[in-house]
This record gives C-alpha cells, sequence and structure tokens, in this order.
C-alpha cells in the first residue's frame, strides 16, 4: 500500500468539515460521475498533447533560421510559452469566458486557492455534465500559446526579443481571447452560426494576421530581396524542422481530438477517434499534394514545402475535422498542400518575408479549413463563414498594426543591420546554439 | 460555458430525427457504453504513441546516415507516412479484414460520409462490445506505416525515392494487409494457432524481409566492401539516433499495449499494464545485453549497438508481451540485444548493407522473438509458430522481389553512382540538411 | 471482427478453470472495477510520460555538454535507464515497499510469472480500490530512473562510464529506495507527518545529493577554474538543450499528475488536472523569472538559465503541486528560478563542477519545493520538513560519498587527463557524435 495516496484525502478532511466528492475508499465512482472523470482525463491528456505543440514550434523554427539565429529563435519559444501560461490565467482565460461565474472569483482572486475548484472538490458544487475547471483552463491555455508561436516563425531573425514578447502579452492577453470569445465564449460569432470546430480561424488564421501585420511592418530580412530576386536563406537543420513537423502532428490529435470538448458517451469518443482519422488523413493529403506538386513543377520534390504542406493540411482539417469523410479530409487537406507551394512564392513576389512560412500554413491555409466547413457539414453556411473570417481578421489586423507600430515608435521592433548580419544570438544574446560547428 | 461544445449535438439534431448514442446534456455514460469509451480513448491514446514511431524512425535514420543523405531520409519518412495514411485506408484496411461488414462500404464508399461511423453515432448501430471503427483504423492504420518506415532505413543513402515510394504504396496496400488478414484479420494463420500478439512476425519480420530483397537487389552503398574490407561509414548525428530510440521505445507502449484490443475489464486493463511493464524491460535486456556484449568483444561499449539492442529487445518481446515474467522478459530482450551484436558484423560479411541495421532488428531479432513465445505461453506450438514465420516470409521475399526487379526494370532503383557520392541531398533534391556545418 | 483480441481470454481459460476478471464478451465492466480501470489507465498514461523524462535528462545532457562528450552522454543516459529498469524490479521496489505482500513473491520470484498479477487476473483477487500492480510498478519504475539521470549530468564530461553506472546500480538498486520507502513505503517520514507530494526531496533532491557528493569528490573539469577564474565551456548544441526542456516538462505532468495516486472520483481527477495547471504554471515562473533577471542582471537574457530555470520551477513545485492557487504556483516557481541563477556562479565560485546545473535545478529548488509546502498546504509543519529534507540529505550524502570513494579506490572514477582533453567520445567509445562537423 501506498500511503501517499492518503495524504490529498487527509487534507480534505482537515480541511473542511464536509465534503461531497473528494477521494473514497473504494474505487466505484458514483456513477453521476463517470462522465465528468472520462471528460477531464481527456482534456488532461489532449492539453499535454498540445502543449507538446510548444516544443513541435520551437524546433521547426528552430531548423529553418540560420543557425546564426537560433538561440534566439529557441529563447522567443521558451519565453512566449512561459509569458502566455502566466498571462492567460491572469487575464485572457477570463476575458475569453466573460459569462462563466468563475470569472470574477479569477479577476479578483488569481493569486487565491479558489481560483481553479478547490482541491479534492471539497465543498464544491461542480458541473458534473461537462470537466473540472483545471482541465478546461489547461486545455484552452495551450490554444493561446500556439496562437502566439504561429508569430515568432514568420517574424524570426530580425525581430528584437522584448518587443516581440510585449506583442505576446497583449496578444495573449487581450487580442486572442477577446476574438476566442466571440465563438467560443457563446458571443456573436457564435449566435451568428460561425462554425469552427477547433480553430482554423479562432486559433491559426489569428496568429497568421498577427504574423502578416507584423512581417510588413517589420519588413523583410536585409538581402532577402534583392535586385529584383528572391535570395533563399536556407534553413539551418531540417532534422529539427521535421522532427517539430511530427511534433506538431501529434500535437494536433490533441488539439483537435481535444475540442470534441466531451468524451461521456460512445458519440462522443467515437467522434473523437474519427476526428483523429480525419486529422491525420488531412496532413498526409497536404505533404503528397506538396511532394507531387513540388515534383511536378520543380522536378525536385522540396522537404520544406512537404513539411509546410503537412501543417497547412492539418490547419485546413483544424475548422471541421468531424464531418468529412477520410477520402474528403485528404482532398481538404491536399487543398492546404497547394495552398503552401504557390504562396510561399506569391510572398516572396510581394516581398513579405515570412522566414518559416507560418502566412501561407497558418492564415491562408486557415481561411481555406473555415470555408471548406461548408463541403461537408450541412450546418454551415458560407455567407457567415467569411463575414466571421472578415470580422476576425479586421479586428486582428487593426489592433496588432496599431500595436506594432506603437512597439515600433516608443522600443524600435528591429534589430540593427550590424547585429541583423552578425546574426541575433551573439549580437542579442551572447550565446551561440552550436558553438563549435563551423559556419559557412 | 464553452458553447462549442453544442455544435455536434445541434448537427445531428438537424441532420437526423432520431439517435441512439449521441452527445446528451447529462454525462452519466449509459451503462452499456463505458467498455466502448474505455476501449477506444484506449486506442486514441495507443494510436498517437504509435504515430509517433514514424518520427521515431526518422529521427534514428537521419541520425545514421551520413550527412549528405539526410534530407532524403527525412523526405523518404514524412513521404511514406502520408503515403502510408491515404493508402490504408483507400485500399489496406478492406482488405486486411476481408470479413467485415465495413467492407462493402469503404471499398466503394471510401468517399463517402460512411466510411467510418457516422458523426455521433447517429442512427448507427455500432458494436459497443469493442470500440469505434474509427479508432480502430486509427491504430491498425499505424502499424501499416511502420511496417514500410523499417525499410527505409535499410536501403538509405542509394535508393532514388520515387521507386521506393511505390514500393510502399504497394507494401501498405497490398503485401502487408495482405498477410495480416491471415493472422489479424481471422485467416488460415489464425486459424493454424499462430500466436503474434503486436507483430514480430506480422509487422517487424515483414518489414525486415521486404527490406532484406531490397537490400541485396539493390547492393551495397559504393565502397562498403573494397578489397576484402568492410569500411564504416559512421552515422552523422548519434544525437538523433538516441531521440529515435527513445522515441520508439516510447511509442512501442502503445504499439504492444493497445494491442490488447480492450481496456474493458480490470483483467484487460491489468494486461495492458503488465505489457508495458514487459515490453520496458525487455528493451533495457536488449540495451544491457549489447551494451555488456559490445564492451567484452571490443574493449569498448558501442552506442549504435546499444541503440539497436533496445531496438531488438522491443521487437522480441512484442510477440508474447503479456505472458513472460519480468525477468523472463528482460531474458527475451537480452537474447535481442545479442543478436544485433553478431549479425549485424554477419550480414557485412554477407555483403548485405543494411545501413541502420534494421535486419538485424527488426527481422532476426523478430523470428526470435515469434519462437519465444513458446517459452512463456503454454497454448504456442514451436512448429505453427515456425510454418508461419516461413510462410509469411515466403510470401514477403516472393512479391517483394518480383516488386523490386520490376520497379529496377522499368524505372531503375539506384541513384547514380555520382550522385550517391556526392550525396542524395545536393543531386536529388537540391537542398542540404545541414548547409552551415563544414563537412569532413 | 479482430481475432487478435480472442487470444488472452482463450489462453485464460485454458489454463485455469475459473475466472474472476478475464475478458467477456460484453463491455460493460462491473461497477466495482470501473475505478480500478480509470487509476490504472491513468498510471500508465502519466509512466509512459515520466518514461519520456529520461528521453528528456539525455537531450538535456547531450546539448549542454561539448561536441566530444556527447556520445558518451548518450551513452550512460541510455546505460543507466536500462540498468534501472532492471535493478527496479529485481530489487529496489521490494526494498521500498517493504510491507506489499508482493515483496517475498518478487524476491524470491522475479522470474516466475507471479512477479506482477497473473494475466487477465485470472484467479487472481486484486485490490480493486486502488489500480495494477504492473501499472503501479511501471510508474515508480520511472521515478528511479529519474534520480539516477540528474546524477549523470553534473558528472558529465569527466567520469568513467562503468564506475558511474556501478553507483547508478547502487542508487537504484538501494539508495534511492530504502530512502523512499520511508516516506512512500510507509515509513518513519510518513509517520513524522512529512509532505512530499511528488518527489522534491524523495527523488530530485536525491539525485542532487548524489550528485553534490560525487561532483566534489571527482573534482572539477580541467581547465573550467583557472587562475582564480572561471572559464565557461559552452554547451554544443542548444536545440537539444531546448528540446530536453520541453521533453521534461511534458513528462512533469505525468509525475506530478500520476502522484496523486487516485482518478476514480471527480474530485481525484479535478485534483489531477489542478495539478498539471499549477505544475505548468510553475515553470512558466521559473522561465521567466530567470528570462528577466538574467536581462537584469546581465543585459543579455541567458538561455541556459531560462531553460534551468523553468526545471527549478518544475522542481519547486513537485513537493506540493496541488493545494497552491495558480498565482502561488507561478511565485513558487518563480523563486526556483531565481535560485538558479544565483546558485550557478555560487558554486561555480565553490569550484564545484556542475556540467549541466542539475544541483541547483534538483537540490536546491528541491529543498526550497519542500520548504514551501507550509505556504499552501495547512498540514505542512516546517520542522518537520527540515527534520526530513536533512534526514534524507544525511542519508544520501553519507551513503553516496562511501561508494563514490569506494570506486574511486578500486576502480576510479575520473579519465586520464589525456582522454579527458581529447574528449571521453574518442577515448573511451572509439565513437564521435558528429563526425562530420568540424570542431572549434
Amino acid at each position: 500500500m501506498k500511503l501517499l495516496k492518503l495524504i490529498p484525502a487527509a487534507v480534505a478532511l482537515a480541511m473542511l468539515p464536509t465534503f461531497g466528492f473528494a477521494q473514497e475508499a473504494d474505487t466505484t465512482p458514483p456513477m453521476e460521475e463517470i462522465g465528468f472523470i472520462l471528460t477531464t482525463f481527456m482534456f488532461i491528456v489532449t492539453g499535454v498533447l498540445v502543449f507538446w505543440m510548444a516544443a513541435g514550434f520551437a524546433m521547426l523554427e528552430a531548423g529553418l533560421v540560420r543557425s546564426k539565429n537560433v538561440t534566439m529563435q529557441l529563447m522567443k519559444n521558451m519565453a512566449l510559452f512561459g509569458l502566455a501560461s502566466l498571462l492567460y490565467y491572469a487575464i485572457g482565460y477570463n476575458l475569453m469566458y466573460p459569462d462563466d461565474g468563475w470569472t470574477i472569483d479569477g479577476v479578483i482572486g488569481a493569486f487565491a486557492a479558489a481560483s481553479l475548484e478547490p482541491v479534492g472538490l471539497v465543498g464544491a458544487e461542480p458541473d458534473l455534465t461537462y470537466a473540472s475547471d483545471g482541465s478546461d483552463f489547461f486545455f484552452q491555455l495551450m490554444f493561446a500559446a500556439a496562437t502566439a508561436s504561429i508569430v515568432s516563425g514568420a517574424l524570426a531573425e530580425r525581430i528584437k526579443l522584448w518587443p516581440f514578447l510585449i506583442f505576446v502579452i497583449v496578444l495573449v492577453g487581450a487580442i486572442y481571447p477577446i476574438q476566442a470569445s466571440w465563438k467560443w465564449g457563446g458571443g456573436f460569432l457564435e449566435e451568428m452560426g460561425f462554425l469552427d470546430f477547433a480553430g482554423s480561424t479562432v486559433v491559426h488564421s489569428v496568429g497568421g494576421w498577427a504574423a502578416l501585420t507584423g512581417a510588413i511592418i517589420l519588413g523583410p530580412r536585409i538581402g532577402k530581396y534583392k535586385n529584383g530576386k528572391v535570395h533563399p536563406f536556407p534553413g539551418s537543420n531540417l532534422t529539427l524542422a521535421t522532427l517539430g513537423t511530427f511534433i506538431l502532428w501529434m500535437g494536433w490529435f490533441g488539439f483537435n481530438g481535444g475540442s470534441q470538448l466531451y468524451m461521456d458517451t460512445a458519440g462522443n469518443v467515437a467522434d473523437i477517434s474519427r476526428i483523429l482519422a480525419n486529422t491525420n488523413t488531412a496532413a498526409a493529403g497536404g505533404a503528397i499534394a506538396a511532394l507531387v506538386l513540388t515534383q511536378v513543377l520543380y522536378k525536385k520534390p522540396d522537404l520544406t514545402m512537404v513539411l509546410n504542406g503537412a501543417l497547412a493540411g492539418l490547419v485546413s482539417i483544424t475548422a471541421e475535422p468531424l464531418t468529412p469523410s477520410l477520402g474528403a479530409a485528404s482532398l481538404i487537406g491536399a487543398v492546404g498542400g497547394v495552398i503552401v507551394v504557390f504562396a510561399v512564392p506569391m510572398l516572396d513576389k510581394m516581398k513579405i518575408d515570412d522566414v518559416v512560412g507560418a502566412i501561407p500554413v497558418h492564415l491562408i491555409a486557415g481561411i481555406w479549413g473555415t470555408l471548406a466547413v461548408v463541403l461537408t457539414n450541412p450546418e454551415a453556411v458560407l455567407m457567415v463563414q467569411i463575414k466571421s473570417i472578415v470580422i476576425v481578421g479586421g479586428f486582428v489586423v487593426v489592433t496588432s498594426a496599431v500595436l506594432w507600430l506603437l512597439l515600433k515608435a516608443i522600443l524600435g521592433i528591429r534589430v540593427d543591420p550590424e547585429a541583423e548580419i552578425n546574426g541575433l544570438d551573439m549580437a542579442e544574446l551572447g550565446m551561440e546554439a552550436y558553438p563549435e560547428f563551423h559556419q559557412g
């Protein structure tokens, strides 16, 4: 017998005279708790998978920048996740679900013990028809962090650390949760009938719009567009970029699967499994479409396009991973892959310098995915989808632009040219990612 | 309250007048659904772990090839997984379970909404004694993809991309599911009493036989066997190879654990936990056996042997991870580790060039593991195990050989010597994995 | 229908005339089994996450050593995990839970089928109020292995392989389980009222004390402290170190979450989710504290400090991840991050050479976390916490010192200076981790 297990119950007993749902000696959960347990555990598992996407973004981006900027890219990813974790509980979560009774406690009592349910649910009257506040918070937090991760890749190799982190604070603390509340907090987009299952628009396009606005205001990297030509800056480590893609693919099973929000019936768990099968198939469709298309167009298949094709397939299916058949999912994903292959050079033509391809993957494929809902879900109305995309896009572009311009005016957002040419790692951090490997 | 959660139910209500198992407002699942929910969620979790093995193979192989071939190895692994995902739903899954009512719908209706259960199980009569089709498909798909991953490592550094991918298509679409149906589809090997819990033979030896046939037909890398000597080509990145091994080890918990196929009783979940403990112990046995043996034989322990020893331990326990004690599991795994240490130089003597050691790990340890079932499972009959190994091996060798020879005759399977010497990355893909690191 | 699923039941039927809990045709688990199934599956999932920490330690350490010692660091991590897996079942698990009926069977029957529950629980009378032995063993094993992983980083770049592995054998086989039994095996620290939820003291400080003792006895690396100055030896691969940190962060959700030990009620699963939210928040607090503090102190934020800050935040919350609010958790973690920033140079001043910062992260933050329990848990008594820290520390320091000194006297624990300067990889293993990349 492991005595540790007695501690929480002992604490509970010591703290309060009565308790409803604290752990008991026998392991027959009351029937009415089973759905709550299953859904909560589902959020725990899928939330951990979405957490893992933070590592995926870090590896993808570290692999696609030049080695002189790798430490900075790692730093940004680590710091943005840390800040997102703090900001989302302090502000974001409450902004996003304004009608929640939990809100007021949260705002005034973020540092009080009651900000999540009490230990052992002692004395609480939890909503047994859903899941624990802790699991819901944990899961939702990871979505907010993912939004910020999208931005860091596009603006790599030239943006200053702190202005970027201030942008992340506002994005996670205000921009993301405000627009997310319009849909997932029961706001006007929800009432309008907007459908966005796991966030092609609410998460991915939001990150994409913020990245696009930032990329335009920040300008391209020195030497990227010279004498009317596009100069490729190859990523320094494609094994990392591939690892990052596999991690994101894996994490996406949690991202889309957990967005079913319930695992309390056979129907719900079957839906989750269907979502995973569709999510995987869409990623495969995107990867293979990019493989075939780059083979046909360039005679040599392009690994970075295949990686981004897989990610674009994932973004494309995110707005509706449940209703498509496997065949439809593969086609929806494949269109995402095609989008990437055409959008990457198109952005370059417009001299919008997106280091990792985040704008094609998250914004353009995100729009496609949101529109594609109408193809398989009879509830979806095309005009509502378009209107919602425009409203969210407009809001994010305006707020991001104001914020970027403010940051530019007050702090400056771009490192000086010397630092950019020498690399942000030595200039800003004094630390190289690969100090022993000679660089070409 | 999160409104997103109402969508699927709303869709369900809108689409059909009656529904049996769609989500309901209260979270007390009907008693008869609990086993279905638990088993389905088990497949979801273990299926995600087996998916993760695709990343493990990619990292292992990218770490063990020379840096000039890394991008190609990453490309092959990404592409083979994408193709496997598409082929297995279009053809493989139906071939593998021919008696399933799902089959006909699947073949003629792969693009129809009904290819997995309907959303919310609306109007469906699901088999509540097992798990959802979606979860079963998701889990089984990952096994088919793993089979293909095994082949890519052995043939690295010299095979052309597209002929390899065509081989993968036929392997996942036909060779793998046909022989798997003999055992797991209720075919004649099953009726004969062949025991192979999670696929030492059905998965690992199949990949191994296809790799062996390919390696013989393809021939060794230029310079590998020169003047009667074996020239080692050290892997370019052992951190990646180690990461890949840890990923595979982790994924194997899903591979073997999920193969219990049920988590609806105390007995089943206890079996799954027992399987995980045995799987871990066998991997440890294989790693430590290879560590000690290379120390004794060569005075210097060999990391790549230790990594492959762990993997061979995992393959060895895969045919029967349930019945052995922890002690027996460690010994079964240790024999796998010993096999690797002796089989790698043996293959080199036969001038069979297996870049990553896939043939010792997956084929020879796979045969060992299949035979070792008789040591701990009284149901197993040695002659039946041998006969089944031979039948599966014969089938895969013949079909693979025909396919490799056809591909050789029609397309050619080997890059030209100049491309091989310069590396497949620049020659075939025009992209280096580590463009900034000087190479020796 | 998948026939494989019938095998275990068939085996069970063949082996024994009666069976209580083996799998049945219908999927309605008896009510009294549901808690057992849920808790066991929770251990399976969290145990896999804690396993994953072994890869995290390997990547973190491989990234923070110089490239000439990377293969050795990978070897040590792979070997220590393999040895821990074997030793913990052969000896450690039984030592740790001396009152368990399972003990005697375990000691004399480690190689018998009964060392975990019988297959399908056939004929067993399992304790349905907890979880399966297999899942408990699997989960607990990973904690023992983590303890050993902590040691390997601190002593990197100069310790011999085999003396280190012998230390691991004794640590996992005796030192760790003996002291763990005082708390988690129901021993005198438990009776005294010592609180250490998931092991800030029982796991992390134990690894830390063993590392500290070893670092002192082993002495610093050649050239580290020369002419009264500290010479930094930058890590060779910060992407790996960052990946390792993300992996550890992810694995920690299993480490702390699984330590709830029950998932059979709404209260327990809500607690687990609360633990995950707190664990994540503490890591974020540690990372951001280190980020801000290194920016303020050194004007350049230090990535390795941020990584270790996150880890120190995780260690700090491990003694009590359940009772703090999110705000308190972030502050507890932040103190951990501050500790790292000040303790790393302090150790250097004392000429204690800790290659990866394991002593600040696991020992000092572990002590802080154990003391911090009194801040949020009214059950905790400060003097009891202090006394327990001292007792555990004293025991580990004395036993470790004796063992290190014995190993030094008998085998020698340090490689010769030439091997150290040339790197352990070529000298001890004859194999480089990155053979193709020129080294500076």
